[in-house]
């Protein structure tokens, strides 16, 4: 089954657009690098003798803003002042931005808050960033931000009780069960390589890609390492709500979160396979603290509730949402997990440009 | 105050969605003189010769469905066919469909029933037709039906209560009081001005244009047949609302329907006045009378509600709407108003060019 579900709609106390701090805060951090990968990587010489009267951007996985105002906003204005200083003030493109996400997402409350001054025409393109979405050869630059750590579908062998793989009590792999794990691993794999075989037809010769992907160090020596204990607390808090009675056991192994945190090398070999991109830069961000993970059990738990709802509502049902994160407040402030060292999640930064291919 | 309501949005019982068999009738009987049109009238060699990689068209007023989808189907099918034939299969280009409504639209509902096996990309549009809404010479065709008789905003002097053109305790204008149709007259020409010159923006010499407008039959002598009972009745209601002390009859004063019906002459003279456009075929269609105002008095109520609640909820407030909505099925019902001679509406088509322009 496709994961379908979106970030949560709307502008109230649970929804993403209050609580995608973290989100915002890897958007801030990546406002300058952008700036830079523009004035350096984008050949608007070349963009503008192949006559771009429109110059169009996609935000892939935009959810329902602010963040993706954000980073738009950002790109605009350094493509603007490229034009205006290298060539003239006159040659400056007009700017078309297509807001992309899942059919699910909530583009009434995306499009109610466009700022009014944005100087920019706006679309909302709804479908999975897995696939294409737009006409060949017509983008010059994507975005997408804190989305590529989603999985297009929770591999079978997961779920199936007779495989080596099954998460059985889990729901997210750790470096503990490699079967799990390589399960994981390799359907990233196939959803990213899916991710840039797409763009590669989307965007221009030329053409600019900005991720910003949510990922993990890269591990020393082997995976066993990884681990995600907020997570497996989530997982702990549905076990406990199965032993109230709220839900049968058997619906928490039949629940995996399909996200999957990569590490720098793992991506870099990824893009480095298509060749359809070249890579210009790859960092990982240093986000300031102020938007770190929020020590604040309650923030942090409406932060997640933002993200997953969805998905948890759509498997155990909407009417245990409340006491699930009132429970992961709870344990969150009890465990102190929030101050364990052994998670650490960051982002990576990447710039690519769309290269000629030969095929 | 500039209108700013749409369609109601959603599937429900009053939704426009399940409502709009009428409008549906306009798309259905415009289909084969769309196709016509295109055959016809579309230059594909020359579009082709400035390299159309990507065909795009944007459908103006879509609201929520399934009209919409209807529309384009039919110019993609035949923008299709006339590429295969008369160029080759290979040069065909991808299709790009733009679904543009106001911002208070429904696009959730619009984007969830977009159709599956849908041959083209899609994107939604938010804002209002009368403005720019897309980027310079980016359009091969605009559509737009059963939306032009939506006025940009209320003429001020028709609230005025020192006006000549007070429109007092009605809601609509009619024949009978020139000052308040001279009014709406002159905000529909000013509208449609703002229309044809954004259109002719964003479209590309040699792109076409196809309206359907609500419209009157052209009058014989005189203005002063031009009545609407219908929403003479919607009136009456109102005023009855006001008499049970719902609101204050003062609120009906400032009420009035934002719509204009032009007609085939007056329409064309604003084309004409425009000269970007060539006017290549006007007609008025004959809808078949399955489709035609549902002498149901309850549909007939179904269908005005999906249209105008949104409006009348903004201005009265949505407590009233269900009494409202009874008590004008009621009067429809006692009044035979349906069946009234006196009340003609009907759509004209046009078929527009952009033409190429010196200044």
């Amino acid at each position: 089954m496709p994961t379908e579900s979106a970030m949560n709609g709307g502008i109230g106390t649970e929804s993403y657009a209050k609580n995608s701090r973290y989100q915002g805060g890897a958007v801030e951090t990546a406002k300058e690098i952008i700036t830079e990968g523009i004035n350096k990587n984008l050949d608007i010489e070349k963009l503008s003798s192949t006559s771009v009267d429109t110059f169009r951007i996609a935000d892939f996985g935009c959810s329902t803003g602010p963040n993706t105002f954000i980073a738009i906003q950002t790109i605009v204005e350094a493509v603007r002042k490229k034009f205006e200083t290298e060539l003239s003030d006159s040659r400056v493109p007009e700017f078309q931005v297509f807001f992309n996400d899942r059919t699910s997402n909530d583009f009434n409350t995306l499009f109610a808050s466009l700022p009014p001054e944005r100087k920019y025409y706006a679309a909302g393109v709804p479908g999975s960033f897995y696939e294409r979405q737009f006409p060949k050869d017509s983008l010059h630059f994507a975005h997408s931000s804190c989305t590529l750590n989603w999985l297009s579908v929770m591999p079978q062998e997961i779920l199936d009780n007779s495989s080596p793989a099954w998460n059985q009590g889990k729901i997210m792999y750790s470096g503990e069960k490699k079967e799990v794990l390589n399960a994981y691993a390799l359907q990233y794999a196939k959803d990213l390589d899916s991710f840039f075989k797409a763009r590669a037809q989307e965007l221009v010769c030329g053409g600019l890609m900005a991720l910003v992907v949510p990922t993990v160090p890269n591990p020393n020596h082997d995976l066993s390492s990884i681990t995600f204990p907020s997570y497996d607390l989530l997982g702990t808090c549905l076990i406990e709500l199965a032993e109230r009675g709220r839900f049968d056991a058997a619906k928490v192994d039949s629940f995996n979160l399909p996200v999957y945190y990569t590490y720098p090398n793992e991506l870099k070999a990824i893009i480095e396979k298509n060749q359809d991109f070249r890579i210009e830069r790859i960092e990982v961000l240093n986000i300031p603290s102020k938007h770190h993970t929020n020590p604040d059990p309650k923030a942090y738990s409406l932060t997640q509730r933002a993200v997953f709802e969805g998905l948890l509502q759509e498997h155990f049902g909407s009417e245990f949402m409340d006491e699930l994160f009132d429970l992961y407040t709870e344990k969150i402030e009890e465990t102190a997990v929030l101050l364990n060292p052994k998670e650490t999640s960051m982002v990576t930064f990447v710039l690519l440009k769309r290269v000629f291919r030969m095929t």
